[in-house]
């Protein structure tokens, strides 16, 4: 029943989006007995004109 | 008030969503008194690959 | 598979949760055929310091 | 460490979306002491048919 | 319209969550023209036991 | 600079917590190459008034 967002700068390919949930999937199990079928992982692909750190766009800083 | 986030796969036509929002809306006034104009939905529109649900993304599991 | 956060001012009874909860599910199966068993609907229930609309704190405004 | 979510309707600026994330940024440093360098901002940008208010769908109300 | 969602570590004061709230529907208003009132701000207060940077629970940090 | 937020059923220890924050956070920076020191993980502990799957609320969910 867990509910998963992961925030990740968008261009991360299928295989690294698969991999990370499976991961997070198995772990939650793991420490928390949830069974895995329950376990719901979303990833929001933000773009870097979208993203601010410490104030400067991930576009921008990028650029540095 | 209240604001309500929908995270589903990408494709619903506007008029499901339509839909959606006016029945999430409706539902939170009669139950809960809220006024509906003050009732923000949000949906989030995620990718196939985007989704995974017990460690298989959505984008895998719809091929089988 | 849908997962829907709603945020409401703290204090609504676990009978508005619910009402709330099987109207979205039966809303979002309606409209977009997905299976009722695979929705997820969360509350967060906001404290009325913590939460602003047009800047003022809903905790200031109750007051008025 | 502060995380900062902004739901903007899609179509604002890079140069908008910097402007306000450089205000967040400050804002939260000023008045809780937080480090800037530890606030994220992420801005999600929603399509006028994926956001309804009052149960009215951005992209209908805009043609009123 | 625009509806922000603010991670913060708990026992912010509701006087700097105020001046938070203010400034951020501000800045929205002044740079992206949308109105002061449509903007909804929601602080989550998290435990320093559910905040984890780097791997490492806020709880444990604060500690050395 | 990844930010993953976790719902899950309130009362999960501080280790669980511990753990599967560290799990995340070196499975984000081994398939995606974002340093560990970057990634945010917040957990919200929801109520078991507060949550449905297929429109139960988990705390009836859990009588059965």
């Amino acid at each position: 029943m867990p509910v998963v967002h992961v925030s990740l700068i968008k261009g991360r390919s299928k295989e690294v989006k698969k991999a990370i949930a499976q991961d997070i999937t198995e772990s939650i199990h793991k420490h928390s007995g949830a069974p895995k079928e329950g376990t719901t992982v979303i990833f929001h692909d933000i773009d870097g004109d979208s993203w601010a750190a410490g104030g400067t766009l991930f576009s921008d800083r990028a650029k540095k």
